[in-house]
């Protein structure tokens, strides 16, 4: 193995690519796209977005202070992509996307109902950095569809609703499992 | 589709399982694996890592100010998840995991040659948040692996090395192509 010393720039990935929704009432719902996304505390359980100010969910998302992540799924993947290049000054997401609004438990920005997982967000501060603005925020709530859930165990199935990630300009489903966290140091049963 | 309500917690997923390596000095060097890393800037090009100040290499990268970002592989996978469950206060991980430190082109903290993209970051500012201390940094500079680029285009083909994710608990490989970016909206060759 050699390497090439290249430009530095954003080549860390597997990303998410997630839903973000936002507004506070039906005629300013949006859905943006982004990969800029992640868990940045456990406890209390924090994550961010961050987003070029030009994008037209900005402007929402910083007046209203809250958003929802919506994990997206090789069934929504055309949507994904789509509400990531058009924009809502031009478009009704949900609308055009046959995507259903459904209300939050603690903020008034809808869930996505398609989406597997829905992730209720408070913005806590906005971080100038450049091109994008950190939304550095709380989680208040997580929504997880019910069938993924397992009967026997109650373990939740994330696999089970074919997550989609993003890398380097592409989309591609989860493939096999390797491991749980821990296999490595896990003692063989005799 | 209905929703169960679940606590506030962090659910976004898929995520990358990165090496962290640090140290300025090879009796110094360590390796850490999180999932709690991303890209939060375009323009400079700027990502965090999330640790816990209990870590081993919190005291490293905050004494030093840099540390470096290596993708994992499914080749890696025993390791990456080595490296996150064990302490560089009782393994040398780079001999035990036959791990190889090279030198970076800007840090002091090593690359490790057989991950197949290497990001070598500069710390602007400690963030604490609670359980997790949130590195905001600058990237200075990406190594990567000259075997993956295209010889006819000049690609990167980031996907050829087997790049793995964490979701929810466990690693996976990468799957099938879904599409590049923008593919909602491409036109068909007629």
């Amino acid at each position: 193995m050699s390497k090439i010393l290249w430009k530095p720039g954003t080549m860390i990935y597997p990303l998410p690519a997630v839903m973000v929704s936002c507004g506070a009432t039906p005629d300013e719902f949006n859905i943006v796209t982004v990969s800029w996304t992640g868990t940045i505390c456990t406890d209390p359980p924090m994550c961010y977005i961050s987003l070029r100010p030009s994008r037209y969910s900005y402007g929402i998302i910083k007046r209203n202070g809250e958003y929802v992540i919506n994990l997206t799924t090789k069934a929504l993947a055309f949507a994904t992509d789509w509400c990531g290049v058009k924009s809502g000054a031009d478009h009704n997401k949900f609308t055009e996307m046959n995507l259903t609004p459904v209300p939050g438990e603690i903020v008034k920005a809808p869930l996505i109902k398609e989406s597997p997982v829905n992730i209720e967000c408070i913005v806590k501060e906005i971080k100038v950095l450049g091109s994008h603005h950190m939304f550095i925020s709380e989680v208040v709530a997580v929504n997880a569809e019910k069938e993924l859930f397992d009967e026997r165990t109650g373990a939740f199935r994330l696999f089970s609703a074919d997550p989609i990630c993003y890398t380097h300009g592409k989309y591609y489903e989860t493939g096999k499992l390797i491991g749980k966290f821990g296999f490595s140091v896990k003692k063989k049963k005799v």
